[in-house]
């Protein structure tokens, strides 16, 4: 495929939502083919799988059925949405991918890094990003940003910092599994330096 | 688990249903604690999950996603339901399970056998039937039988007839990967005839 495809992960409070929209506009502003997108992206089949994930009366959800929804719901996005922009030649920036689902689920809630991307790369049928940008923010900082903004809380906001740990431990985990196709940059510096040394990772792909 | 764990598989016109109903009266009769059921069975978040796979105006949806979906449904259905009955020490009786996505998504639409195993083997976390009873009848008497019983035709009875082989294969490739839990009975006998033969089995297996 033509264009390329990278995507960005980070724990709560990271900031990686604002940096999207900062490079998208950048990229935009220098002329390039640019799409910006976040399962599910508007996808109707993929919106009605995100409904049942996110109804709060599904209490009695297993972590497992959790994982296959988001893979499912990551299947149709990737095949309405990303695939047909990478083939019409776009940078494709997507705001969390699979190593969402490896960090969380599959690290995290303990069903297991391994399995939750061998249904991944079902899902995908092994399509991983050119590129995936860690923007790596500690999540004591993290959930202090949050806090700080008084952003609305949302349910992950509220679980255990334990949690938010072992999600921030995931990333690292998947940083040293994947080395050519992840890079970390610090999140904890200003945000404007933080664009600059991710303006830095994508012109050099682009080169 | 205390239980034993009999699933059904077959094509359309089988005969499986029917064949299922009558195990289920014979082995209660006989004093047995037995438990009949079907996915998504009545189960809150399999019954969501199932409205989106066959949502009518989900027409982009791609093999995978269905795939996915299924397995999602046959996990919360094997968590809430399966299990707990096995646990009590519960024959049950299932009316399709793991089998019938590896022969309608993994053969028939062409995943691959292999691929659809894989995400199912995560969704039941490897919990395999004690015992699977394919229902052998052809394609061409299945549909017949359909269509003289004024059975309503479903979705699925209505694709092509190439579809159905397709199906009918992939059950006989799945009696030769699986020869320990796959048993096959033929369908093509007379009613009672078949009855005789699964009890013959199941007796086998309470022994």
């Amino acid at each position: 495929m033509k264009g390329l495809f990278i995507t960005f992960e980070g724990g709560e409070g990271s900031g990686k939502t604002t940096l999207i929209n900062k490079v998208y506009d950048k990229l935009l502003a220098s002329g390039k083919k640019v799409y910006k997108t976040r399962e599910p992206g508007g996808v109707e089949i993929a919106e009605q799988i995100r409904s049942v994930i996110l109804n709060v009366n599904n209490t009695k959800m297993d972590k497992r059925t959790e994982a296959l929804l988001y893979a499912a719901s990551r299947r149709q996005h990737l095949i309405e949405v990303v695939i047909p922009k990478l083939e019409e030649g776009y940078i494709v920036l997507c705001d969390r991918y699979i190593d969402s689902s490896l960090a969380y689920q599959g690290y995290a809630r303990e069903i297991g890094i391994e399995e939750v991307l061998n249904v991944n790369l079902f899902a995908t049928d092994g399509l991983l990003p050119d590129k995936t940008i860690f923007v790596d923010v500690t999540p004591e900082v993290g959930l202090a940003r949050i806090k700080d903004n008084n952003r609305n809380q949302n349910r992950l906001d509220l679980e255990k910092m334990n949690f938010h740990k072992m999600v921030y431990d995931g990333y690292k985990k998947l940083c040293d599994m994947f080395p050519d196709r992840f890079i970390s940059i610090d999140g904890n510096k200003d945000r404007e330096l933080v664009l600059d040394d991710c303006m830095k990772i994508i012109n050099d792909l682009i080169k």
